[in-house]
């Protein structure tokens, strides 16, 4: 209503209200797919098995509505009023950098049609079913006509989304995860990278001593290590009145807030250092959702930058934390707390040395650090194959067994210790397996960079003492959200770009004194 | 594309069409709000506390999107269309009975501003939770200012919906969850029945003997309760790889599809009887919506009719079934089964009369089939008087404790068993409690009908075969989804209308020789 005192223009400027608006639109979307966060976590959690095909429905119509509602005229209209205001968006400001990742996520999702978003929503959440089932029978025939449909639909998406000149089809996937991530730059790092790991991997396994792997065979009640994990999980920092922990098939980091992040793991009955290890990773994950801020939570400056620099915080609190002689000095008397008897007879040393046994093995997330990215690389190489065309999802067990002999030395036995034993392809995340060895070298540049920042963290380490830690990764990481890209961000908290040599030497830092070499 | 060669007219009749399209616009909204209840399901048994406030943003959009789809002008459009086609209507086809519900949704929903709806579900999703924290410091001051505010709007929602002529606010409710019911349908069959069942139970009082609780007061370990109750839900029909038994602080029937529903129960550790009663009261719930068609999920052809008929089956499994001397008789050796010695010493006979032990009680779920009806009456009441305004949120302890006494000679000891010992009203669920009663006349009705139509039906109780009479449910009522209502289905399936003779036959010809009166 305008009155005859009223000032001639409105004293609002018309950006912050466009903004506003925006935001708006994009937080919509965003609880969208959070709902989404939450049926997919219930889906490998708790969802009884005929619920499938209804949960595939359910999924299906909410992609297609955050998809509606991301590319929707309003959003294009209000982005570009926002980006017409020049002042605004040269302002420095959160919004303004908002702005700029709201257009990346706008021009990305609009290539897209709302029928390729729900039925590879649609297919997706069935195939995930599939590879349940198929993997418990160890048989990849049963989940290789889904796989085939995937690999056909991530072509067409790359297609929709633009290869980049130069670049090839992966890349338009991989981009999703890893913003300007290309097989080209992946390639650059993980060729040397294999060199050195191999040549270091053949040492340690000429070496004249090694760890004792007594502890890694112990027997110990399931129901116990529930208890040890949730004590672990619980003194690093994990926020159990905003999240969970639960079991699946494959351990995850999932959910749906800040306030709401759930952890998944799994039980061996004769190595509590398998469900210690996915669970710290986890952990590691939902400490970076935990610490987004509240108040940015559906907006870029309130989501994680990309899958590298998330799994930068797993892997440094299963590693760098969980693998130090630090944290076993800390958790050494917790195994008599929990296990009672059989937590007793293992010294800080033994258990130490027990969580960096380097053993080629099968299974990518129970691997040692030396090992662990050569899982990776075979994953990496052999997804590039497929959506290039120059593999047929037929020959994928026989690609990946050659493989894993040629790289780790071993005949994988079944397609459960082979080729099915990870959920991503299932779920289409085809372009994503490089991220874990990425946030992997991140890990050790960003636990270097820890370390001189905080006078005595090891020390306290051996306390208990991890919430220094956890304000320092809440501080210099979390609290940005997608202010900063990857590479930028490195360089901020660091000093310098992604290299492997810190990772290196924290590895052989570690490892030569436990092998003599 | 028309070619030469091609009819004039389509072949493909309007109405199908505008039909097929309808059904698919229904089925959408549908969609919807099934992700609403799985939500809801994990509100109240997965979510970490501090979750609430973005669950509540969840449910709300969702109740919004759902909304704006049911009342779509497309919708109108195509109702109007089929309704105009005077042959399809008059079909008796179940086509033209959906579009029939469908109409009567559409009138409902299009007098509730969107506004109304998203504020409702947001208010309603943090209310659970507050009355959660209440209930568990029986703290009735702590859920007061919820319950004003849902009073509040549920008057303004009364308004909107329109109050039937001669009628009262709480009607417009309560037609949500009963179609056409009033208050002084309610009060017509309540006023008589109270006074029936009070004289009954002072002959009760009085009875020169009665069944031993022993059995009710005998403790045994909550991990063998719930592998019992699970084995009983099991044998009589609820279908596990279609639904899941958790627990919650008020046990509940919930999910998302015929393919996945879900029953919570909680435990006591002196009564299995508690548990079991829930258990089986919410299974039989769940069998309902197990044997909804399919293929017409998210119709009115595949929908529950109403929330009296929905209790009926719950009902007829917890006490026609779960309370009979057959049912014991199968269920005795089993008791040894799940919890060993504990389990013995218990003769079909001691374990019949403890199920059918009447004691007023403070807590209507766990309460007897006499006393029972007495609670709901208490409900319905107060709710009548806060939603015409006649009694004050502030005032409700007092008044509740109040009628506990006149109705059950009780005096309520605290807020957790007295008027915070249910969710419904911090749901938002007002005009909902009589359907508990109407439910429970219909379940003698209805058991009536089947020992008729089931030779050896309750002979075949006592060996443990459910499935007839499971059967025999599914066809005769829950195939029918919306067709019927619920008094022209009670005529169609027992050939008379809405009565409490025989449900006070039932428990009088029970409970006669139980207590030698």
């Amino acid at each position: 209503m305008t009155t005859a005192t009223a000032p001639h223009k409105s004293e609002t400027h018309p950006t912050p209200k466009a903004y506003g608006d925006l935001a708006s639109l994009v937080r919509e979307s965003g609880v969208l797919q959070s709902i989404g966060g939450i049926l997919s976590w219930d889906q490998e959690t708790m969802m009884p098995p005929e619920g499938v095909d209804h949960r595939s429905t359910q999924l299906s119509l909410l992609a297609r509505l955050a998809h509606q509602t991301a590319v929707s005229p309003r959003v294009r209209d209000l982005l570009a009023a926002c980006e017409a205001d020049g002042p605004f968006m040269a302002s420095g400001s959160a919004e303004a950098a908002n702005v700029r990742e709201m257009r990346r996520d706008f021009d990305k999702l609009s290539k897209l049609p709302e029928s390729h978003v729900a039925e590879f929503a649609a297919l997706t959440a069935k195939a995930q079913h599939a590879w349940i089932g198929a993997r418990s029978k160890s048989c990849f025939a049963d989940f290789e006509p889904w796989l085939r449909k995937i690999v056909q639909l991530s072509r067409d998406r790359a297609q929709l989304l633009g290869i980049p000149a130069g670049g090839e089809p992966w890349d338009a996937l991989a981009d999703s995860y890893e913003p300007d991530c290309t097989a080209a730059k992946v390639e650059a790092v993980f060729h040397p990278l294999r060199k050195r790991l191999a040549s270091f991997i053949a040492e340690i396994a000429a070496a004249p001593k090694r760890p004792s792997n007594r502890f890694n065979e112990h027997a110990l009640p399931i129901e116990a290590q529930e208890r040890f994990v949730r004590m672990v999980v619980t003194a690093i920092g994990f926020d159990f009145t905003r999240g969970r922990l639960d079991t699946s098939t494959h351990p995850f980091c999932g959910g749906s807030h800040c306030d709401d992040t759930r952890l998944t793991t799994r039980y061996s009955e004769t190595c509590v250092n398998d469900a210690l290890g996915s669970s710290m990773h986890e952990a590691g994950h939902g400490m970076y959702e935990q610490g987004l801020l509240r108040s940015e939570i559906g907006l870029p400056s309130g989501t994680a930058i990309s899958l590298a620099v998330h799994e930068s915080q797993s892997r440094l609190w299963e590693n760098q934390v969980g693998r130090s002689r630090f944290f076993w000095t800390w958790c050494a008397p917790k195994l008599a707390e929990c296990f009672g008897a059989a937590g007793t007879g293992f010294g800080v040393e033994e258990l130490y040395g027990a969580a960096n046994v380097v053993e080629p093995g099968f299974i990518r997330v129970d691997a040692d650090e030396a090992t662990y990215n050569l899982h990776v690389m075979v994953r990496f190489e052999i997804e590039r194959l497929l959506i290039s065309g120059a593999l047929d999802t037929k020959d994928l067990p026989g690609e990946w067994n050659r493989r894993y002999k040629e790289y780790l030395g071993l005949t994988v036995p079944d397609d459960r210790r082979g080729c099915l034993q990870d959920v991503h392809w299932s779920m289409g995340a085809i372009g994503y397996f490089p991220t874990y060895t990425l946030g992997t070298l991140y890990s050790a540049q960003f636990f270097d960079a820890a370390r001189a920042a905080i006078p005595g963290l090891e020390a306290g380490l051996a306390h208990g003492e991890f919430a220094p830690l956890k304000a320092w990764l809440n501080r210099e990481i979390h609290a940005h959200g997608r202010r900063y890209g990857s590479e930028e961000l490195c360089r901020r908290v660091t000093g310098k770009g992604l290299s492997f040599e810190p990772y290196l030497a924290y590895l052989e830092g570690k490892l030569r004194p436990l092998y003599g070499i």
